[in-house]
């Protein structure tokens, strides 16, 4: 099966294209969590327990475990461990490296840790992703228009005609010989968004930006869905991590989690 | 003493432009280091001893460390304190991201490890690098024109008449306000070299290709000094770490690198 036809399957089994970002930040834990051994890894449990039926992935944001010293790596692993094996993982630290440093870090993500999935940067072309794509069974989401102000600066520049970003796309999509390659799409960019789908209609679309960024839930579904109202994966991070700060952190969580689930679901229904 | 001038005394102290990249693999150790506690780190430890004059700067190619797992991190430190204090050290992970999380990047890799300088990449723009360039005291290069084959996919797209990489360089020199920006331009590029030392004459250039990669250190000096012969720093890795497999590995790199020091300073007199 390919990594699109498994994001697709996960999705409708469990009827869900919401994906949990853990952007697990220590400073801001219920202080409950305090007196645990990683008091990191013991949130982390608790929100996959208390999410992991609504939720079509998680993704994992790297800069928040490297910032944790030492300890970062197990605290992944004991994470990924935590994580029912159906559920799709993404490693999102947008890579990219000449040939044999790319290869260190597919290798250390796929085969090391074990992630399905993970995020990686174009700039450096083809063979800087190459050692990525070669992983069949491994999705790989390659960044096309991201949700910072900062996009602007080089993403839209004009190539004859066409804004950079619609360049990546079109790379991307001869790239795709194994049906694993998806695009990191800002849900603060609606009409991008529906552009994109309309340029790579079978592409996972990895779509972060609601919430705390302040994306449309409505456009996320509406123009990141393929044809079946599958496979864009809408990620919120701060706004299910931090529902609440005190000791009803895994229900305030999940309930935010049901809420967007639901909200995404009703568009879908609308929509497709 | 901003990192630019500090780059420039360091320099002119070690009489050397070469930088040795720690891309250690421990497939390619020599087989007497198996019984150290860590491999690597006694690899790189002897490493340092044999060429620590040689240099202004050290290297380390996070993607190498990373996949050591759990191990990767304490080796880096334990990497880093052998390296006197006043060298240069580049941590090569060519991170970027939004806004909070580059700040972790960031956070990590000067305040956490301590390094003095990292490598960083263009495509999510300003904010994506800010959390960077506002370690005052610390170098940041951002990639321009890479040594890889792939570099031609994105890097080289004419936008209002002139490649993309250009239109990096012009903002990274206006983001440049504290004199800590540097650009990566590879050594396999040489005429590209030549243009970026016209549009940046005072940044610090990361010149990575010679060796294994096959770029020219006659280009590299000729065209990646600024106008006092300084501020090229010249990147070989495998060339040096690998002289010799053997238990003669470290004459064999100080060997290499006295060359490669000699063939440097012999065309800074040339040119300068």
């Amino acid at each position: 099966m390919t990594f699109t036809e498994r994001l697709r399957a996960v999705q409708r089994t469990q009827g869900s294209l919401l994906c949990v970002g853990l952007d697990t930040d220590p400073g801001k834990l219920p202080a409950h969590l305090g007196s645990a051994d990683n008091p990191v890894v013991e949130f982390n449990k608790r929100l996959i327990d208390a999410t992991h039926d609504l939720v079509c992935a998680y993704k994992i944001n790297l800069a928040f475990y490297e910032a944790l010293g030492e300890a970062g790596w197990s605290t992944i692993q004991h994470t990924l461990e935590h994580i029912p094996k159906e559920i799709i993982t993404i490693a999102d630290g947008k890579r990219a490296d000449i040939g044999n440093s790319s290869e260190r870090y597919a290798t250390s993500l796929f085969t090391g840790m074990g992630f399905s999935s993970c995020t990686v940067a174009p700039y450096m072309g083809s063979d800087s992703l190459e050692p990525f794509f070669k992983h069949e069974e491994r999705g790989v989401f390659v960044l096309a228009v991201t949700s910072n102000a900062g996009a602007r600066d080089f993403q839209y520049l004009k190539v004859r005609g066409k804004p950079l970003y619609e360049h990546v796309i079109a790379r991307v999509r001869k790239w795709n010989i194994h049906e694993n390659c998806g695009l990191v799409v800002g849900a603060t960019r609606p009409k991008e968004l529906q552009r994109i789908r309309s340029l790579a209609p079978t592409m996972p679309l990895l779509i972060p930006g609601i919430g705390a960024q302040g994306g449309s839930v409505r456009s996320a579904v509406r123009h990141g869905c393929d044809k079946q109202g599958d496979l864009a994966v809408i990620n919120a991070s701060r706004s299910i991590l931090y529902a609440s700060s005190g000791a009803d952190f895994t229900s305030a969580a999940r309930s935010t989690a049901v809420t967007l689930r639901d909200e995404i679901n009703s568009y879908r229904d609308v929509y497709f």
